[in-house]
């Protein structure tokens, strides 16, 4: 039907009527647009968790190319096992020994990267309306994998040691009370994203003993645990319960996130269906990547290499901190260890969503503390990523953050009283940078 | 609890009440150990679909991750955009256009190879219950992914010029009737696998006609398109028709299936939902793998070297139509004039699932029929692929199936009207092999 007034009409969605019932689940955050603009060179950003490959040495990565397509190029642009690559499944088992942990390459599912992997547990494991519980806060990519598949996801209190023991038992209590089911607990327990927060060494076994109790499952994410600045960090979940952890590990972190290799460690039986579910997904991972991968663990000093990256993310995370103490003393934020991130609370009186297009405007992106909750907290705290911008830059954008929470703290006192600033109301939107926009 | 006599107790999967209800869709084929068996180098094995990548020039490859590394290596190791390399998706516009479609790059989505297009097709639209038509028989894969979301598949009547209207017709009417939700038309139009049949030129619009009247999606799934042996195929469905088509692409047939690079041409609402699932799925597809192919379709001479696949495959297939005439001559099947599959008639008595462990035995594999419905048809056919082994393996693994259907004939023929070798009743199980088991 044409406009008589001959403006184009909105063309909508015809197909509308059609999608399921979860892909309510997926809405586009209403801050995508902003870190679009935040992705410009000359925009400082602290928004994003790319790690920077450039510390790794190029010729390692030439050397593993040259290598593959000499003994094995054939198998490497073909398909392969639904599992993975079983030389590399072995080769994950000497990685994940450096965190304690001791397994069978039988047990080991290769992914495309390690969201994949949750996706497929998730999958796996939820109907609608199940409970994940996790930390507060939580991985964004998580929160949106889970809401997904219409799972709901219950935050449970979380300090500077991790997961509280007794909120987690207070959790489950109570909801088990409400006859709600819950099928897993998601933590990652070192460095996490984006609190930069580990459990520490003693709460573990009450963490597993907690959810033994209770039948919960684990879903162990452990992307940063190798990345530590000070000691190691303690052993992981899974070396201390093989039948209810699933374990998830990646390169993207310790090598390069650009060939998308990842893994879950399951039980037994979860893993045979976890195959199952990747084979209906992707027939199988990349066999290139793989060996490629598996050409660099066989011919590099890899444990050097992530060393090298230790230190350089050490320097970033030192230069964050000196910053933050110099331009704003008077916010609070965590000290992290290891991993990409600071967590940072801000003032009562502001909100990090609302200050996000003042602080592109002023040329620093950082994340609002809301892409980190699913039920509308956060929004007085930020996430800030010392991974990628150089030291430098990361002092500029630190300065400029500084100005930014100075005039929109002069705003609000001009203002007070006055309800013109009242603050929008709560809402559940994720409002993560894509991968990318770092 | 020990068993009193001393023997290893049997560990049950202590989280089977965990799993969610779709996840009972997701079980191992009974076949699958035996195709683990038939890819043993000594026998000759017609059962998959891997393509041969060794007719594809190394130095093509070399060229192309030289390039990738010198131009632009940190960004190839690096997270990328959940859409894809946008040059990449300008490129893959070029080779649609080999098959009449016009379209945008914003409406391309770059995937880990086109499975996970199907999956988040099938993801976004799907409900436990709603139903997905398709040709009799059908891709294993997809019925494997519809069935992990809870699909009900039903098949519609198809000869050797495709999907005939009128049984879609019908179909799509009696399911109305009886008040069931159709979501799409799932088509495999060119050289489809397993049938080996193409869709006519003239049934084209009439099949897009009938779905626009009755309001049902298109996902029209392409990947042997370019593998003709005589003239093009017929315009793709998308050509005609960019509202009601979804359209998958792979670059696993044309080039290699290693790198799990494949992609959806969507309408522009759908593209967008598709992307939100993808970065769900997977944050983006590798980097690296999707820049080594820009570069080699930016170097290479890729439609000439689609034209040389095409010669090996019209080579291989002539030596299997002329080994069937010669062995099998009381057998019919179908003559594909592209793609890697011939659909093999057997007589009512034969059950192509029970001869398998004979054929496994006497160093030959195929998949039987069964693997392509999901309603437990296809007893009595077979699939035999003349993609992967040389024209003189065929030859040998031809012979050897003629031995193996005479002897079961042999032994019919012997206990007839005995009782003895009663079929098995109709299952549902998918028997197709993983996809390395080629």
């Amino acid at each position: 039907m044409s406009d008589p007034r001959g403006a184009k009409p909105i063309k909508l969605d015809p197909w509308l009527d059609h999608y399921a019932a979860r892909a309510s689940g997926l809405s586009a955050s209403e801050v995508r647009a902003l870190f679009a603009v935040a992705s410009r060179p000359e925009v400082v950003s602290l928004a994003g968790g790319m790690p920077f490959v450039r510390a790794l040495p190029e010729d390692l990565i030439r050397t593993a190319l040259d290598r593959v397509m000499t003994l094995e190029g054939p198998t490497a642009l073909q398909y392969g096992s639904g599992q993975g690559v079983p030389r590399l499944r072995e080769q994950i088992l000497e990685v994940m020994a450096l965190e304690g942990i001791s397994a069978s390459m039988d047990n080991v599912v290769v992914t495309t990267g390690s969201q994949q992997a949750l996706d497929l547990v998730t999958k796996l494991f939820i109907d609608p309306g199940d409970i994940i519980l996790a930390e507060a806060p939580s991985y964004v990519g998580a929160i949106g994998v889970f809401r997904s598949y219409q799972a709901h996801m219950v935050h449970v209190l979380t300090d500077e040691n991790g997961l509280v023991p007794d909120a987690l038992r207070e959790t489950i209590v109570r909801l088990k009370a409400e006859k709600r089911t819950i099928k897993f607990l998601y933590t990652i327990p070192n460095f996490q994203n984006p609190a930069g927060v580990t459990l520490s060494a003693e709460r573990r076994p009450e963490i597993l003993a907690i959810c033994k109790e209770h039948n919960i499952l684990i879903l162990e994410d452990n992307p940063y645990g190798l990345l530590s600045f000070d000691e190691p960090v303690p052993p992981a979940l899974r070396s201390l319960d093989e039948d209810g952890v699933i374990y998830l590990g990646s390169f993207s972190k310790t090598l390069a996130p650009g060939f998308r290799v990842g893994w879950a460690l399951a039980p037994h039986a979860i893993r045979e269906k976890l195959v199952l579910a990747a084979e209906a997904a992707i027939l199988c991972p990349s066999s290139f990547s793989q060996l490629v991968i598996s050409e660099y663990l066989t011919q590099a000093d890899w444990r050097g290499q992530i060393n090298e990256f230790r230190g350089v993310y050490r320097e970033r995370r030192d230069a964050m901190l000196e910053a933050l103490d110099e331009h704003l003393p008077e916010l609070s934020w965590n000290i992290p260890n290891g991993g990409f991130y600071i967590w940072v609370d801000l003032p009562e009186q502001l909100d990090s969503k609302a200050m996000l297009p003042r602080a592109v405007t002023e040329l620093v992106a950082y994340t609002p503390g809301t892409a980190f909750f699913a039920d509308g907290g956060g929004r007085h705290n930020l996430r800030l990523s010392f991974c990628y911008p150089t030291p430098e830059n990361i002092r500029i954008g630190i300065r400029r953050l500084a100005t930014v929470i100075q005039g929109e703290t002069d705003l609000l006192d001009t203002f007070a009283g006055t309800g013109v600033l009242a603050l929008p109301t709560a809402n559940e939107s994720v409002t993560a940078p894509p991968p990318d926009m770092s």
